[in-house]
């Protein structure tokens, strides 16, 4: 069956055996490692909601490649309503799980990749988009976990890849054979890639003639020979470690660094190679749709945020009482009710720009379609600078606990766990273990830093979602209508 | 026929005689008057749009009442897409008028009325419906303008309606009659009560039971007897009093205080009277879709503040040259790029919130669709603060030219004049005079008083957008997610 | 005596005859003008304060070169303390004036000046000192007001002055004889220049060799032949028309454009004349000290915004009972509180950054203390942005009847006048007339767009205010720091 | 001698034996641990730069008390002067530290409680001073550190210290005896405490006659009976255990919680003990201080912030070639540099207000002198919100790479390190290991969650600080400044 059971991804990982080195150790039982299994579960969590009663409609979908009902993270965005569905399917997610879920990526990619692949079958002949469906089908049909491989080294920053003195600063190929290419080069934050079964690299920017070797889209499975993954450190590292004091009890996230040592790829899985003019607009249509993406993920996050950060409130003695009549769950506080206003401001836009990004789609000639740049890169821009503003609030209304929390190995000691269970303790009915959790989940939320830099950098930077909103803006149509109103006419 | 044409709509406005003070002066032929023709002038843009190939798409819709083309200013919201429609021809009227045109307060309260007067029916057996309905039937046959009346002038904010001292501070019934209720009290920022057929007067606030008599809603005539307007003040006035250096060449706006002394309504057009209890929601729907109505509205506003920072930037020497290749609208300098894309992450903003509530309406038992209220009020919050940046950034990219212009009238001197004319000028091949125009057009649109305080206070204050935010945005299902991620169980 | 009284002040202009246009008439005692009036009485203002017990401690200090009492507007800086002493001085007067009193250019002028033709001395055996000092030395004296010409019409922006198509867009010497130089061109924004008796041209940007001719520094009688003021229009204008409704009972501001038509200069009042190297340090010189000016004057502007808002609060009903023990001019609404302390914060940034730029003054070869520019630059960029962010707060917290108020007239008027007074009633014990007056007030401080503008290009542009922080920050030491602190070793 | 040497102050601590707990273990040598030993190391600079050369100008001062040289950190504030020269030290240590060196709560301490056991002596006859000054002169001969205990752990933040349901949620005496008093309760967020040699505790908050017995300062000795410390959790833990990817190499920072298990304090060392109505005073000044010492502090480390991004910009390959001639160590990238202006406008802000309030403080009975409060806590809201998003903007300059960089064990490994290197390497000219360090040093920056919850809720909370501003403004003064404009005379 095409949906899979959260067992059945569990047994599927135990046949994959990713080359993997873990703050300098080479490591076999990668999923099981205490800095991985973590991120294992949020994936996990996605194939039993795939399963349960309310999240098989925010998750499953039918394929009308398959005829069968498949995950959507697997499937072609055909409508606005599937734009729509997919917003709401990651605000569910991150409602359940308060952070990445390591799917949308691949999602993501296949939807963009698409889009061009068929572009260049139309002006090269080529034959890019009947690999990719294939490729799609046989994803569909397994219910396999996809990630995108897009963000290269980059080496030099002001240099184009064709002009880095190490050529391999941005993947490319080096070889090839009757068989297929074989490519070189390293990607970065490459979130997900120890929970999937496969890979798909895209290229990382617009490339040019002579960067033509570079302009190279591919999968590949994430144990192919010759691919070694980095883990790449996070902040509370030592708790994942241990064990304890973990803040969200079940799920994280992390993103490695991935070195491609002359992978060699087969034919069918190659999706362009050397079509340079189509490498811009494969990882700007990528960048369009996973900005789309973060808005409904980092809205069901700030959600959270806000209901950590009144929950903390409530605490610390400052909610109101849940049983008086009109109760709202606002606190008694009104300068803490002010902050909750601001924390909803910033995420509701972050959700409404993603929406209205939705419903203003516009359909490609691959029938897959694109979402409103502007509004999709509005949105993001949101996440890049406004949300960790609220971030900040939700430290602002918690209190300076978030700070500086003793261990759960302080509370367990017999001589001093009783001390701190009497003076940690907040407002009466709340224990105090319940009132450290919380403090931890905010610590959690705040300060994860692959978290907190994906708001910002993920699906490229701030400034890239400016540039992308100023392209597409129509500025000249603007100022035709600013010239009429005040009376200019032009010779 | 259901859509009048400009001409028609000029040619009605002679029947209304509404008395009316401007500046100490009764007025009267007041739709000449030059502090209000140019008012007229955006309402009649409104009927030239509807006859419009183009402007018809947006503004001309079909009803269920008459089975005829009607203005879209005059239909119940009867599905998300009539609310995408309503914001998609409030952006396209901004982009062609820049600023009011006063026809939405009435097509928003027919609505909020129209849900709560339903409700009401259905508790109390009233009728309030079915004389809405035939009142709307009236307005969509003859396509008449109709503002609403609900701002009080309200006295001490700290007490409510009947704790004033002088109880006509809000609107009230005085006496009744075999034939109908009479009124006394004052309505406040009646944005186009001059340029309407009739008026519609909504409650102001929750009321409770001793403020029975002040739970009242009914229609008017904006010439019936006993009722006053009187003309408030903006800036700019010395401008279109002289009809010349305006800025907005065609269109401009204005907000009369409209005094209710004891003026008779016949029952038939009374929508409510005592049912206190719908008082609230009537007014709360009324600042939802009031605050999604200007998402539309200042979304296109803002496209106008754009338009014309970048036209100034041009004139000012620092555009690109729009002949070279792959020439985008954007200015050679960085920085102005960079405050473009500020202006329009804000516009964007307003405008995807409007989107999205609509698309997140919902029934109600009327038959008509509600936005959702999270949304909007965050739309309309960012129009409140984040509007203000938008319109400092225009000035910022235009320069200190928007401070002090010397009048035409210099320009037309002959001693002068070719001085100016000489020393204003800017980048080649763009006439002084056209420079100047832009600089007018900023100056209105950042100094228009009006328009300005409409942005802060239009649709309810901030404050109220904060706490209708707050109190729809389920902040204690958002403690629930965050407490299951932190291993929280509350006994 | 060196200290003129207001009367003395008065009688002075009547001796002054400038060329003048006002809306495209030539006017002839123009300081009568409406127009003009209420400006001349804040410069009056500032006399009367010179003479008064309290603002002379403010106002009036020791002069070094005539040893006697002269106005601080005229005064060398000499020390850290004078600095510190034109920063109270002008907060001092903004509490008295609530706008420009316009006598701090000038003041600025001479010591920007001053640094540089000292050092012009030095390196060409010039003796630009000398005649300045004796300028000086004549306008504490006669207690002079003095005003400076900066700012340039500049033409195509993105051109130098000897690049632009048209030679005169910036003000350059056409004619040098035995007895001085001739000049022609045009300054823009000439704050106070109708208020003034001379006026000090400073060229408006740094000058390369090619535009030696625009390097150009002089002293000139407001009503030198040749010299043509034109009256730049600004908002609220039909109020100082009909003075009515003026919001600021006594004063105002205006800023002419002035026109050099070939005016000579004689050799005594000439300050810098082809000596290119030192234009650009003189005009940074003036920002940074003007910036430093607009710290102290616009932080006194602040308090008036502040206060107007939280009477305006106290009159709607918002307000608490002052009668009350522990009252402390807070507001019973929290919200209230919140804004007046966002918009304190502002204020006192601005405040404190300039009082911090004095402290950490330092000497210059002429014995002139030059401001920090980092610190007198971030004060000023708070003013150009998060000083608009106060005025927004200001509406916000006064509400909707800033926008539309009636006319005086309305009030006078016996039909409705009763109506008015009895419908705009705020609060108990609070007159209605009262009422009114604090939102004139407010909407003066909100629109006047001559303020408003200066706020963010007075003393020039954001743009270079950023400009001028980044050259002077001395990032080069910072990145050193943060090596030394990750462990960085440079080879 | 007054002044101890580095290496005197290491011998010192051999003599303290403080019972402490790190992550549930009691800890013998405890300023060796690990998770301590870099926090020891920041004290330690202080001691280095109080015999350094351009150091000790910052940090060695004459006591008027011992008429010796003694540390800066232990000296009233007897002048402005000396208020600047606290700013100016605090910056000066940061730029060589990086972040909290933990010597500043105490000296603020003695400040704050100074004045009003000065003020409780006169109104009481106490002799508190002297006993005051007596322990301080032994703090200045034997430059010791001193540590302050002021936030106590507050149970229900609704209720005060006697309404608790648990007594001891605020310290609070519990015995008194001949020879001194017995206290219990626990002080939380304890900056300092295992570097220190003495404690003084401080009051939390104003106390009422019914909580008399919690209005109590005292000194104690760090290791004196009853005393017990327990180490809070922070993120980045993993990096200070394992003694590598430090990001700062030397130093850091920790703050635990200290329980006062019925410690005994004999009467000499008792300060205050239940003249309640100066336990408020003195929290109050102590903040006001504080926040002041952060201004200089945290200005300091905002220049390592930027410093820091700037460097990044420059290893990314975005910087400026520093051979050119006009080299200000700017961007090549706008976009950067506009970034690196908004970061100094905050950090320069929160830099001016402190030294602006230092300027304007005032003398009081004691002959200490208080900052200006409106300024000093103006300076710390700057710091709680904005320093916030110059953090933020530090991440958006260096890139993704803050996330994710892999462990210096990976480098050391022989397999993956020399890929490693390969792949991470930026621009030419530079190391990838320094690289490396920098992107971990802002690792530091920006996620440690102590020193950023600090920027918060360090010396207190942000809504203190807006309570503080507004108390402290006299918005009554400045409503007079606003009636008196709009020419308002009330009867």
């Amino acid at each position: 069956m095409a949906i899979r059971t959260k067992e059945e991804y569990r047994e599927s990982l135990k046949d994959l055996h990713p080359i993997t080195y873990i703050l300098g150790e080479k490591i076999e039982n990668v999923h099981e490692h205490p800095l991985i299994s973590h991120m294992i579960a949020s994936v996990t969590k996605t194939f039993e909601m795939e399963n349960d009663p309310e999240g098989s409609k925010y998750l499953v979908t039918r394929s009308d490649l398959i005829d069968e009902d498949v995950s959507r993270f697997l499937k072609f965005y055909k409508s606005p309503d599937d734009l729509l569905a997919k917003v709401r399917m990651l605000k569910f997610l991150s409602h359940n799980i308060g952070g990445c879920y390591m799917r949308c990526t691949g999602m993501d990619a296949i939807n963009s990749v698409g889009i061009e692949v068929y572009n260049c079958d139309q002006k090269y002949g080529t034959n890019y988009w009947d690999r990719l469906v294939e490729f799609v089908k046989m994803l569909q049909k397994n219910d396999y976990v996809l990630f995108s491989g897009v963000t290269d080294v980059k080496g030099d920053r002001s240099k184009r890849p064709s002009q880095q003195a190490d050529p391999d600063m941005y993947l490319h190929v080096v070889d090839e054979t009757n068989d297929g290419i074989v490519v070189r080069g390293a990607k970065i934050h490459q979130t997900g890639s120890l929970c999937s079964h496969w890979g798909i690299v895209v290229p990382t920017r617009e490339m040019r003639e002579e960067d033509k070797d570079y302009a190279v889209c591919f999968a590949f499975p994430v144990d192919a020979e010759g691919v070694i993954h980095i883990y790449g450190r996070g902040t509370l590292e030592a708790r994942a470690l241990e064990g304890r004091d973990l803040g969200n009890v079940e799920f994280s996230k992390f993103a490695p660094v991935i070195i491609f040592q002359d992978v060699f790829v087969p034919w069918d899985k190659v999706f362009l190679y050397g079509e340079y003019e189509f490498a811009g607009n494969m990882v700007r249509n990528f960048g369009n749709y996973h900005r789309h993406s973060h808005g409904g993920c980092k809205c069901g996050v700030g959600d959270i945020l806000i209901g950590a950060a009144a929950t903390a409130a409530d605490y610390n003695g400052l909610g109101t009482d849940p049983t008086r009549p009109n109760y709202t769950g606002l606190s008694s506080a009104s300068h803490i009710n002010n902050k909750l206003a601001e924390m909803l401001k910033v995420t509701e836009a972050i959700y409404g720009c993603s929406i209205a990004a939705s419903v203003e789609s516009t359909e490609t000639p691959s029938g897959i379609y694109t979402v409103d740049p502007v509004l999709s890169n509005t949105s993001k821009l949101y996440e890049g600078k406004e949300l960790a503003e609220v971030i900040r609030l939700m430290i602002e209304i918690a209190g300076g606990m978030v700070a500086d929390v003793p261990s759960s190995k302080d509370f367990e000691n017999p001589e001093i766990g009783p001390l701190l269970d009497k003076y940690l303790k907040g407002v009466e009915g709340v224990s105090t273990e319940n009132r450290v959790r919380i403090f931890r989940l905010i610590e959690k939320l705040a300060f994860e830093s692959r978290d907190i830099v994906s708001n910002i950098h993920g699906a490229g930077s701030p400034e890239t979602h400016r540039m992308t909103i100023l392209r597409n803006a129509d500025i000249e149509k603007k100022k035709k209508l600013a010239k009429k109103l005040a009376g200019i006419k032009e010779g």
